[in-house]
């Protein structure tokens, strides 16, 4: 990649509108504090759009959608046609996330970065070469470059066999058992639920993971190596990111194990109910703003919160301060 | 009051549109049980508002102003003053509330029941006489059934004072010490609190509470009473209700502890950070849909929920099955 990470990683966004947000919080109509969480929501936007006026009112959601070669070992509850099925529905605005990226309004763009050429089967092979994982890099910041004038970035994905990308990553980037990190994904069973944790113990011991973003090359796969690319090109664009569930937060998380500091543009938007997925946003320092047991994907989870965050920003930015009222 | 409550508690709304929502739930183009809480949710809201295509496009949110006689115990933060500038931020749109719903699209009706005319300070009178009791609740169903065409009602409220009075309600509904029920509303200090539960204590002891809804007389009050009022008429009318923080709920409990099923189409929106809402909640059965700690009154936490029942009904409604997407 030509972008240097360890210096975007420093770069700590508009810190003057940041502060002005945060005094406002203070000043406007209410007791100090009584929506401290939502408050400290505007900040951030403040901080990441830089302004001292942070909105909501032109999201994106971007879906990412690629093929698993782990699909083969039996790991989802869904044969592999049903990404291309989905991507159909995503786009002829049926699927959930196209329904809810209307209610929020929200753009919604579905990008295939590897359908039709299966990533390498994880458990005997890399995911990607490093040419692919580049290639699928530079498409996740070509899609968030495409966005022009976007006030929050949502990255989401469809992908049968991601949740096991997902899990192995988490695996290799934060040790244990892969049982503490593979979850029943789109409803596997107990018996294939053992299957999946085999593959990913198996996946996990062969590769080569030196660095935290070798994960995503060994591991990951197309559109978790695209949703990486499209973090970063955000943080170099300066835009706020909201964190789906899972495997979004898989990910992201190299990023931030690489350079710390890299994923502060972004917001985790919900606690899914895929069970390690508490303990990867804990690793993020942040404390998510949904917690419904949603476990969909396709970016859902971060859709649902983009009207509360939208709601932190006009909780300040457009509610009076007891001076502006004639209160003081 | 007119209405058999008893008779009201057993109307169960509209089952088939209910099941058939349901239904749908498990048939969309999604893995059975992905959203489950929001299916559930929508499920909720077909059966009241009567329909297999509920949907959340023109709500209203109702705050109801009161004074508090036991204002003049010091149990607030502010003083009395503030309940009438906030009902001037509310009307001239510079409130939170407003703001909050300007964005989710919800109409906002401020409704004086009694200010000027404190009610009786509850650690030595009833808060209200049996008629002051009767005008009050009926204040509370005319601004229901004024608002004609209206898929959600949202109850809300501001009254310096009203804390207390919702701490004594649920005092001595639930038992306890008023220790384990009062918090510090605005934004009361240790010596604050210590005098706020002595005053609650005080108010439970003098009070004769024969029947739950005694409570909303004898420790509520104005809005208190009219908020209850408002949650009678939205079941006459089948209209569901999210219920905001610990000052509603108070307001609602004596409903369904009177009348076990006469909440059933009330959902909490949240759990506040009034240390007491949590425990308030769990005795509705219902979980509420956020935890964002607010603390601010003005229906501003079932506001924020708006969106999130809006998109819990779409997501069962406009989106696809996988039998219309042709995938079976």
């Amino acid at each position: 990649m030509a972008v240097d990470l360890a210096a975007l990683a420093r770069v700590t966004g508009d810190t003057a509108s940041a502060d002005a947000v945060g005094t406002r919080a203070m000043q406007v109509l209410r007791p100090g504090g009584a929506l401290r969480r939502l408050d400290e929501i505007a900040v951030w936007l403040a901080r990441w759009q830089g302004t001292d006026r942070p909105a909501v009112d032109d999201s994106a959601v971007l879906i990412f959608a690629g093929d698993h070669g782990v699909a083969a070992e039996g790991v989802s509850a869904y044969p592999q046609s049903v990404t291309g099925a989905m991507i159909q529905a995503l786009e002829s605005g049926v699927a959930t996330a196209s329904v809810m990226a209307r209610r929020v309004g929200a753009r919604l763009t579905v990008i295939d970065v590897g359908r039709g050429v299966p990533c390498g089967n994880i458990r005997i092979e890399p995911a990607l070469t490093d040419a692919q994982f580049d290639r699928a890099m530079a498409v996740g910041r070509s899609a968030v470059a495409e966005l022009r004038a976007v006030d929050l970035v949502i990255p989401g994905e469809v992908g049968i066999g991601n949740t096991t990308a997902a899990a192995a990553v988490a695996t290799a980037l934060l040790g244990g058992d892969a049982a503490d990190w593979v979850g029943p994904g789109t409803g596997l069973g107990a018996a294939g639920l053992a299957n999946k944790v085999a593959v990913v113990n198996a996946a996990v011991s062969r590769a080569a993971v030196d660095q935290p973003l070798d994960a995503l090359r060994e591991l990951g796969g197309w559109e978790l190596a695209a949703m990486a690319g499209a973090i970063v090109e955000a943080r170099e664009r300066s835009i706020p990111v909201l964190l789906d569930g899972f495997v979004v937060t898989s990910a992201a998380l190299p990023l931030e194990m690489a350079h710390p500091g890299l994923l502060d543009h972004c917001w985790p938007a919900h606690v899914s109910a895929e069970p390690g997925h508490r303990r990867l946003v804990e690793r993020l320092g942040r404390r998510p703003i949904l917690d419904l047991e949603m476990r969909l994907g396709e970016g859902s989870g971060a859709l649902a919160a983009v009207p509360i965050v939208a709601l932190a920003a006009d909780s300040v930015v457009r509610v009076a301060t007891f001076e502006e009222a004639g209160l003081v």
